[in-house]
């Protein structure tokens, strides 16, 4: 389907009362009630030549290059946190899973699952954030979907999103191309999201407020593939965080890892907010980051690119691959001892990414 | 995220208990138990390259030709119905989408959104289905991601694909490209779809068994461009019918209809269960059908080659665009009479397709 361009042109009798309506099963029918939701709140905020084509796919110019595709749902609860809300971090998160190839981004897909009751005015918020995420990574929404299902048959909203990149350049960056001895990077702050997240969710009132550092990365990794093409590998560290990425990527690459605990950027509130809730830092989702992996001559001036660009201002080399037949990822403490990082079992943290 | 991939490669100490297991939210969570559900159940079914490549998205070869993209969610009820199940639905409705540009499908995406508590058994019949529709139609699943959310935030599961093809001949099929006088041709019977879903739902026992029409298209539609790439517009009629669909053309083309109600082809018993139920075929979603429109001194060579194809073995010419500056969609009737085919408001039948 694409149901976000006006295509039928029609004029309907009133309109719909954002400020008080609510989404209901009509909206999702495929009938008149479903083009006028269509046509006031997605084809008013997504407003762009591929959907006005207002076919039930998006024809777009060819492009040169590899393909690269990736797709990303998200459920996460609650809808708006603290610098963000579903509909930025659908964009985000699904831009960046297409840019960790080193690919350039084009388009995006969007399908909505929306609970009947739904307030109109937060699907509309939601849009129109969307849109905005969308126009400022210069990614487009080209086509979507509308679904409405019972009350109590879904929690709000859900958000599947895919992208769609080319890869121009000769790279060859893969999470199993990290070897022992490579510099490991991260672009800035860790778990600013999770508990940006958590913290709305529980109610708690941080002295300083952590928001979200929900982000697109396409431009970070544009710079960084320019600058220093024989990147190993890049990857941004959501659910799970830094902890199950490092030691997803340790079973794919084959080699392990060892932190310097004093060498990680962590804000002193996200600090202070994981020994209030006794959580690990190295376990939360963030949401605008990105891992770097790369021959350790290169780190420096990979670095370098990176901390010139917004997004990577507080970039720092935080650890090594190294050589290790158990794939462990080990964390150097500031008192000289060493603790391994665990893969979590899953438990912890459901629905924030 | 690319979660169909057994990245890992790690050994678990049990194999998951499909038989009598359930989905609990730590197969949500990033860690070990999310790795273990991916790895016996999404992994051992879609199996390929591009997911055997183990990153946050795949990367394919260049293709030549203009990009398309298309998505839609699946939030069927129930999920299982005679001549399918969600899965394969999932993998035929959005490959049946990029096609109807007259684009060849070349990649999918999957995005699973699962209730916890919902049976292993069936994640496994539902994964396997689709693993199967994506081989059938040649179209692989290339990216995924799994979610996972509380008891009674979601109807079991729900399944949003997106797809992407590439447009190499020079044809330009729109929804605003039929003309008066243009030939409208349907490539089989109507209302087989949502009549199996709602006998299901509704626990009729017809006597004739009805099944889903349930197919993918992108190989009839293969056929059709090649043989006549005059084709003005493609579609097909899935939420809201053949009414919906003709309606929404009339607004975007700038036409009207006129349709042989004579010349429908539904077969005897959906007749019946439509008469049962008291709904019009002409208004329930289909999922292997499409319509054609093409210029009527055509239609007879479009539909020899339709004719020849499994798929389309029934097509047949149904009515001709007219001008009509009230876009109005007529049927003449056996009996000499008129009716106007409305746009449906969109209360009927939620959740079919």
């Amino acid at each position: 389907m694409n149901e976000f361009a006006d295509s039928s042109q029609r004029k309907f009798t009133r309109p719909l009362d954002v400020e008080r309506g609510r989404v209901d099963m009509t909206h999702g029918g495929g009938g008149r009630a479903m083009a006028q939701l269509i046509s006031e709140i997605f084809a008013a905020a997504f407003d762009n030549p591929y959907l006005a084509q207002g076919n039930d796919m998006a024809v777009m110019p060819a492009a040169t290059g590899r393909l690269v595709m990736s797709t990303d749902g998200y459920v996460i609860s609650p809808l708006f946190f603290p610098g963000g809300d579903i509909g930025s971090l659908a964009v985000h998160g699904t831009i960046n899973d297409v840019s960790m190839s080193g690919a350039r981004a084009l388009y995006l897909s969007a399908s909505f699952i929306i609970e009947e009751g739904f307030p109109l005015a937060d699907l509309k918020r939601i849009v129109q954030s969307m849109a905005r995420a969308s126009t400022e990574a210069g990614v487009p929404v080209v086509t979507g979907d509308t679904k409405v299902v019972e009350r109590g048959k879904a929690d709000g909203i859900f958000i599947s999103t895919a992208g769609v990149g080319v890869l121009v350049d000769d790279l060859s960056i893969s999470g199993d191309a990290i070897r022992p001895g490579d510099a490991v990077i991260i672009s800035g702050s860790i778990g600013d999201h999770g508990v940006a997240i958590l913290s709305k969710r529980e109610n708690l009132d941080f002295e300083t407020a952590i928001e979200s550092d929900s982000a697109p990365l396409n431009g970070l990794v544009a710079a960084m593939v320019e600058a220093e093409p024989s990147i190993h590998c890049l990857r941004d560290p959501t659910r799970g965080g830094v902890a199950a990425t490092l030691n997803e990527l340790a079973h794919q690459s084959g080699v392990g890892f060892v932190l310097d605990e004093d060498a990680l950027p962590i804000k002193p509130a996200v600090r202070g907010a994981c020994e209030l809730l006794g959580i690990d830092p190295l376990g939360i989702a963030n949401e605008g980051k990105l891992l770097a992996f790369c021959p350790a001559e290169k780190a420096e001036a990979l670095l370098r690119v990176m901390n010139a660009h917004p997004l990577g201002r507080d970039a720092a080399v935080i650890g090594q691959a190294v050589a290790d037949d158990s794939r462990l990822v080990r964390l150097s403490t500031s008192f000289g001892s060493e603790r391994v990082v665990e893969w979590l079992n899953g438990e912890q943290l459901p629905r924030i990414c």
